[in-house]
């Protein structure tokens, strides 16, 4: 099983976003839950369409269309003054960033907006070929984010031709995560289709060595510093704990009682998995660190690393009552609903199919080196090894990946010739690290919400929400309104 | 054989630029002439080199590269304070482009720059799959104006890294032609690389209905209007000559007498291809109507359409006397040395490489619209029939050409939010109606040399230069200092 190194195939929304069906067959406990409903469903709100698009923009030899699905809400929208905001759906089933994306709903009235959600190709129904649109590398040789964009421009372009007063109306493009990324080099590689772009929480520089490998892992650590004395240092000894404690077979069995895994321990490997299934649970918590009740990853109290932190307040504990500790902090994440009788840790992220295709998009353009010290961070150490890497890609997907293309396609840091983008990025967000969290130029401007976590500007207004991200939703509004009126005055 | 009504390929530089010994295979008297001389040969001035590029920056199923050719040129090159000029090769072999764009060989001191001319894939020695490359639509697939952009942006991070002092060094893009058109494609999609362009020539506007299909031909007819008395009139009406005149046995042998044809005319096809290829005559003599004695296409005088007009002074004569003098205006162009013992109109376009591979372009990215109507031009009607095209190059190429495409990848007129652009057009220049001849912002702006014919500013200086190639040419280099300027300011 191929393990990348804290991807955001682990992390983001859309890695648990799955058409339904796919998730059927993982077993209770797993730690992929059913798409988020920290929102009321939006289905009755939106009409689901479908457009022809070239699977291939970039070559004419095969002419094969697939076709791509979009939500259109348009309950707000003013043919004779209105807006377009236009989601840039990322690696997942579009209805559940629609349900995800409560921002949109809550500004749409204000903007006169009708809202899109345009699913991106090889996710949710928009298979270029079907069911064989696994099958083999030849079947995702179209999977790449130009080939996205490309979808994009089509779209609009096709919605501006037919919805009635929809021509001259400024378009607005809007993402999360990988999203905010396709939003962010949408306006940056089609300025004449969309007026500005909202980046939330986008790590458009977690690429090469733009940024240093060691800062997301840091991140994450501090939300865990900041919330419970002593918590990250009970994480940092949990691993030797756990490589002494498994040093024998009296001690595998221990560990496999004292964390309820579903498969028993039984090698090395076992135990890494193990380890690795940690890492990927507190990497998550810093994600969903959001100051409310809430279903995004899981369904999870407010404020969740506080509570992992209150079972995590002795780093010094023999390993053993350490290791328990380790276990109902983990659980808070894990089975916070208490339903599930035993965990799968080694459960392959594969199966599903959301995850499948990041795994791909990580194996060839979206090369995101990180590491661990140990040091500056609560992780086992572990260095970024490009080789090896590249080496597992090649084995799963027999494709190697090319770590410099997206800054050379995109720019890199050396991107103040492009204009009107918002780069939003929460304070806790472990994928700030990869974002652009300063200003830039006059129109390339960073909003920092101390408070957030992974793009909290982009969920549904709620009454725990930290002033920051108010105030950070009332500046991109003013920004928005700022691109759509000097767009008007032109046209 | 296709026929395309007017296309670059037929018209352009690259047209006639072809590898040594790919021509040899042409009759004397074809309409394709060595490599142009209009300058001395700079082979010796430069160095050759080869990059190695992924033949699909798009994709990742196949990872296989190829030699791309480029030439190096260094004599001013400062290391503490240089700037890079890059020709942004076009469908032709890159030496011939080296050899005839004079004019970065006039700058190179004064902007103490490298000279560097990057060979455009699939023309010249830069063939993805070597002699297989033009063998069938699936080896075409990666000839397009992204993937050449693309190999661009990777050629000029090559040279950053490897030559020293260039890592900081500013570099502008230049070409003219479909080379122009990619100069400013290039700093609208990759503003990060260079910091601006100079886009001589460049009809980006030649798509879709952007402008109308029948400028270009109007322009040509202007060009003959101006230069001689009745000469648009005389060649307006040598159109009916033709056909009356090749409706009998007798006729078809006269004209075939007449024109010293290589091969004599014997159906209705063959009349419509020296039609075509009279067509193409006058069209080429627009193009390279420049005010000194010059082998660009072919070798011929200054000013060759007022030569041309000197046989066409009387429109009204009786027809056979009409097409004497027809015959005689169009051998200034096809055969201004009296070499050729014949004339071959029906040379199949396609046995040049340069050709070929233009050919596809247009009938897949490329797609310009072209028509005439005999009233505002002195061509035979002719309406622009997108689905013929089509099925044509089906045929050919099986391939579908994609005739919005480049406006939607581009941004057809909505381009203002780009910056640092030099459109240069000449007035005499057909192509100037395809192309940007108003300043859109300040900083992209055009430039229009009335007396000027395809890319003359690109030549290199010439004693018979009009005095608006000389303001244009210094008012370019006056741009690229300012963004050399602000750039170092930056640095």
């Amino acid at each position: 099983m191929l393990r990348l190194p804290a991807l955001l195939l682990l992390l983001s929304p859309g890695s648990v976003c799955c058409p339904p069906g796919v998730l059927s067959g993982l077993p209770l406990g797993s730690r992929r839950g059913p798409p988020g409903r920290a929102q009321p469903p939006r289905a009755a709100l939106y009409q689901t369409r479908y457009l022809p698009q070239k699977i291939d923009h970039f070559g004419f030899d095969q002419d094969l269309t697939f076709q791509q699905r979009y939500l259109v809400a348009d309950q707000h929208w003013r043919k004779d003054n209105g807006s377009i905001l236009f989601y840039t759906g990322n690696e997942g089933d579009i209805t559940w960033f629609c349900n995800n994306t409560g921002f949109m709903w809550d500004v749409a009235e204000e903007l006169n907006a009708m809202l899109i959600f345009a699913e991106h190709r090889y996710y949710g129904e928009s298979l270029p070929f079907g069911n064989k649109s696994y099958s083999d590398s030849k079947h995702l040789n179209y999977l790449t984010s130009e080939q996205a964009l490309a979808d994009f421009a089509i779209l609009i372009q096709h919605l501006k031709e037919t919805i009635p007063g929809a021509l001259n109306a400024p378009v607005i493009a809007i993402g999360g995560s990988y999203g905010g990324m396709l939003a962010a080099w949408f306006r940056m590689k089609y300025p004449h289709v969309v007026v500005g772009a909202l980046a939330a929480s986008a790590p458009i520089w977690q690429f090469e060595d733009l940024v240093p490998c060691g800062t997301f892992y840091t991140i994450v650590t501090n939300d865990f510093k900041k919330s419970g004395q002593c918590c990250s240092e009970s994480i940092l000894n949990s691993w030797g704990a756990i490589n002494r404690v498994s040093s024998t077979d009296e001690g595998l069995k221990w560990l496999s009682s004292a964390f309820h895994l579903c498969s028993p321990l039984k090698s090395k490997q076992d135990v890494a998995v193990l380890k690795a299934w940690l890492s990927e649970t507190w990497v998550n918590l810093a994600m969903v660190n959001y100051p409310y009740k809430a279903d995004f990853l899981q369904p999870l109290p407010a404020w969740p690393i506080q509570v992992v932190c209150k079972f995590l307040k002795n780093p010094k504990l023999p390993d053993k009552l350490l290791l328990q500790n380790v276990f109902q902090a983990a659980n808070v994440y894990n089975n916070y609903s208490g339903a599930a009788s035993c965990l799968n840790t080694s459960q392959s992220a594969t199966r599903n199919l959301g995850l499948m295709g990041w795994y791909y998009q990580a194996c060839t353009e979206m090369v995101m080196p990180m590491c661990t010290d140990g040091v500056n961070d609560m992780f086992e150490p572990r260095k970024w090894n490009f080789h090896v890497f590249s080496e597992e890609c090649f084995k799963l997907w027999k494709v190697k990946p090319r770590p410099s293309w997206i800054p050379s396609v995109y720019g890199g840091k050396n991107i103040s010739s492009h204009s009107n983008i918002i780069f939003s990025n929460g304070g806790l967000d472990p994928w700030s690290g990869g974002g652009v969290t300063r200003n830039i130029t006059d129109s390339l401007t960073a909003i920092v919400i101390p408070e957030g976590a992974h793009h909290l500007d982009l969920r549904a207004s709620n009454p725990s929400d930290p002033k920051s991200v108010l105030q950070a939703r009332a500046l991109e509004v003013q920004y928005m309104k700022q691109w759509i009126e000097k767009y008007r005055h032109k046209h």
